[in-house]
């Protein structure tokens, strides 16, 4: 039966929830609070760069937009770690041709906004403020943020993708028992850019994701289409260095020239960009139950926002359009019973990738740099080739598969005690490459 | 420097810190929602009734209140647990002589209320909602219940003891890197009463806390000074059985009847008494910061709501009191450094204590009935009488000292791994009162 969905943020996910339910032949109304981002207007320096892998193509793919994405996407087979004197290697993300994609969000999003905007059956609105939430009926209340006219809409579902700092939820949140958590990294971070050379070429490699860990914070910077480089620091609040001891011109100028010298030369504006913009907070959002009564649910960062650092916040939110159609194409249109479904198969999930993010922090920020975890990298990719059956990497289930994050966090519980144990081996560093590790990985087997 | 300081919520806890901190020289204007609780109509029904061990003892001392509450208070000397039979056994608290009292809150709180308008410079005013808060200068605007007139304060301090569902919190959640959870159990709650006899006399022994734990869920009951007990289903919302499952008079009165037949034969009214109200939820409300520039603070269930399980909530809030002044003794009324230190120094005890009443909930309900437990108990105070130095039980250090809550989850911790190696010792069973403990105690002293 046709359902009139109202689908609150036209972000990425809402986009490509909008056009999947527009599909199975429901009318499905897109709502958001920003102007048409295809309009002239962009909104800058608001999402550090997104990075697709195969959980994010695979939900592309079933709208039929992947290729369209990928064509300007940028592969990046590894990581870059550049240390203080300049000097870099380079940790492959998995197997060869194993990349993570570079994409633009701005450019992602207009282009599931196209789509959405070509079926038939969808229709978009812009700058329209939800001012109020009412979850019984359901009912939204807009406020046009141009005219300030007001109107109301009353729809059968109402489906909250409308992000971290999502209406409905905190709709939800004044409702009986739900469980709420909102818990801030001591860790903001500021955008910054590095700028094609006088050729129009990249300064960088443009096939890797580059970092410079530093121990309590790092620099990254992923390739862009015309030649640049995002940069993002992350960087603590307090404390010293910090946003607050990096304040003005000559002391920005004076921590990149020390801290990330090889960056520094590459960045012209640097001090411009960093005193123009406020450093945002990176924040952890968990709740649950995702629904209400059949009729209203979260989606995406509305339901979980995670932190950047295992470049899986987007990934997650296409991945749950995706196994939300599985839910749907599971149990029929049975709203209750899918919406119910769908929340209870998908929150352990949200959980783990939650926790994989934070433990990646500390990976990319501090252990990159240590020689015993370099090693311990290449030994895992060691025994990724020589026992397949055995042993696959987390960061491989988690950015090369669509296996459930869940598993893939207990997969890696069980590989850092194998890990250990393997660290531990006499001669680990000459010897690693011909060790017979059979014993150990099936003393370890399930 | 005397301070203008508005305390929100006259329960307990505001009312202890309202005397404090007019005796140190403060004018403080004590403000609550509610009616005076001194009038006439009494809100029952609301909180399950409290147990007051040491630390509400030692910080209602400070103030020459403890002799005065303790006077009505009824000590319980330990668990009385009731099996599905009706056969009942003792478990003590902790060694003879040591009790937790059960106290009214009403009772408690109009006494803290009487003291505080006792003082020269504390004013009280009731029935005033916090409406909105404005943490910056700070500024408190307030509607009376009664006349719908409206009000603004805007003192020096404002220090926010206004309960799990604090107005102070919800503005202090609106700014940047505010950290916060609620997390609800599966779990409600419902007061019942067993009545005094007709001799006014108490039908069950009034010296102890009695428990019908039933598994997954159990009933308790208190000592009330009139003869009469309150107890208190925790049961769950959904499932069967529970407060789903459990809806007509018929259905109370069998379930009742078959699961705690000794408690069913002492309740007169149960049904109606059941029927007439709904089951309250039951939360865990954790956050971080407690204070915002050095001129507002959050103190007690309004920074740290925990479960009823270990009787501490109460205790927790009063040492909150305690242990706020005695930084104010410590660092002088330098305000900004006094918050500072105490939610540096409050926040992981507050944390701990949430922990251990959570754990305890699976003990009251379940494990209190398993013979294994009942011996560990044994073992437990042998060891403690045998080995006071090296073994202190982890209920003893919660409700018989002051030491501190994070302290105490640590000792739990170790304790734990002890109890699982002695308890796996051969013929512990009968063995257990002449066996030397010494070996296993030193290969574990820290």
């Amino acid at each position: 039966m046709t359902k009139q969905i109202t689908v609150l943020g036209a972000g990425p996910v809402g986009s490509l929830l909008a056009i999947m339910l527009a599909r199975r032949g429901h009318q499905v109304a897109l709502y958001d609070k920003r102007p048409d981002p295809r309009g002239a207007t962009v909104d800058h320096g608001r999402t550090i760069n997104l990075a697709i892998s195969e959980r994010g193509w695979q939900a592309l793919g079933r709208v039929g937009l992947a290729h369209l994405v990928r064509h300007e996407a940028m592969p990046m087979f590894g990581r870059m770690v550049h240390d203080s004197s300049g000097q870099t290697h380079v940790q492959p993300y998995g197997k060869e041709q194993q990349a993570i994609y570079s994409v633009s969000r701005n450019g992602l999003n207009n282009k599931l906004l196209c789509q959405a905007e070509a079926e038939p059956n969808v229709t978009l609105q812009f700058g329209q403020l939800c001012t109020q939430v009412d979850l019984k009926r359901p009912a939204i209340y807009f406020t046009d943020i141009h005219t300030q006219a007001t109107s109301v809409v009353t729809p059968d579902l109402l489906i909250g993708a409308d992000g971290a700092l999502s209406a409905v939820r905190a709709s939800l949140q004044r409702t009986g028992r739900f469980n709420y958590s909102q818990q801030f990294i001591d860790h903001g971070y500021k955008e910054l850019t590095i700028p094609a050379g006088p050729d129009g070429k990249p300064v960088l490699a443009a096939d890797a994701l580059h970092v410079w860990p530093r121990g309590h914070f790092m620099f990254i910077a992923l390739p862009n289409a015309d030649g640049s480089f995002t940069g993002t620091l992350f960087f603590p609040f307090e404390g010293c260095p910090s946003f607050q001891s990096v304040q003005t011109r000559e002391e920005v100028n004076a921590f990149f020239a020390t801290t990330f010298p090889d960056a520094f030369a590459l960045m012209p504006n640097l001090a411009d960009e960093f005193l123009r913009s406020h450093a945002s907070p990176l924040v952890t959002i968990s709740c649950y139950p995702w629904s209400y009564q059949g009729k209203v649910l979260l989606i995406g960062d509305a339901s979980h926002a995670i932190l950047p650092f295992y470049g899986q916040g987007l990934n997650a939110g296409l991945e749950d359009c995706m196994v939300f159609d599985d839910t749907l194409n599971a149990l029929g249109e049975n709203w209750p019973a899918v919406f119910d479904s769908f929340q209870q198969a998908r929150y352990p999930n949200a959980q783990a990738i939650a926790d994989l993010a934070l433990c990646n922090f500390i990976e990319m920020r501090d252990k990159v740099s240590d020689p015993r975890f370099v090693l311990q990298k290449k030994i895992e990719a060691h025994l990724h080739a020589s026992y397949p059956t055995h042993w696959t990497p987390v960061y491989t289930m988690i950015a090369f598969s669509t296996a459930p994050y869940a598993d893939a966090l207990n997969v890696g519980t069980r590989q850092e005690k194998i890990m250990t144990e393997i660290m531990r081996l006499p001669n680990i560093e000459s010897d690693w490459s011909t060790l017979d590790y059979g014993p150990i990985l099936l003393a370890h087997a399930e």
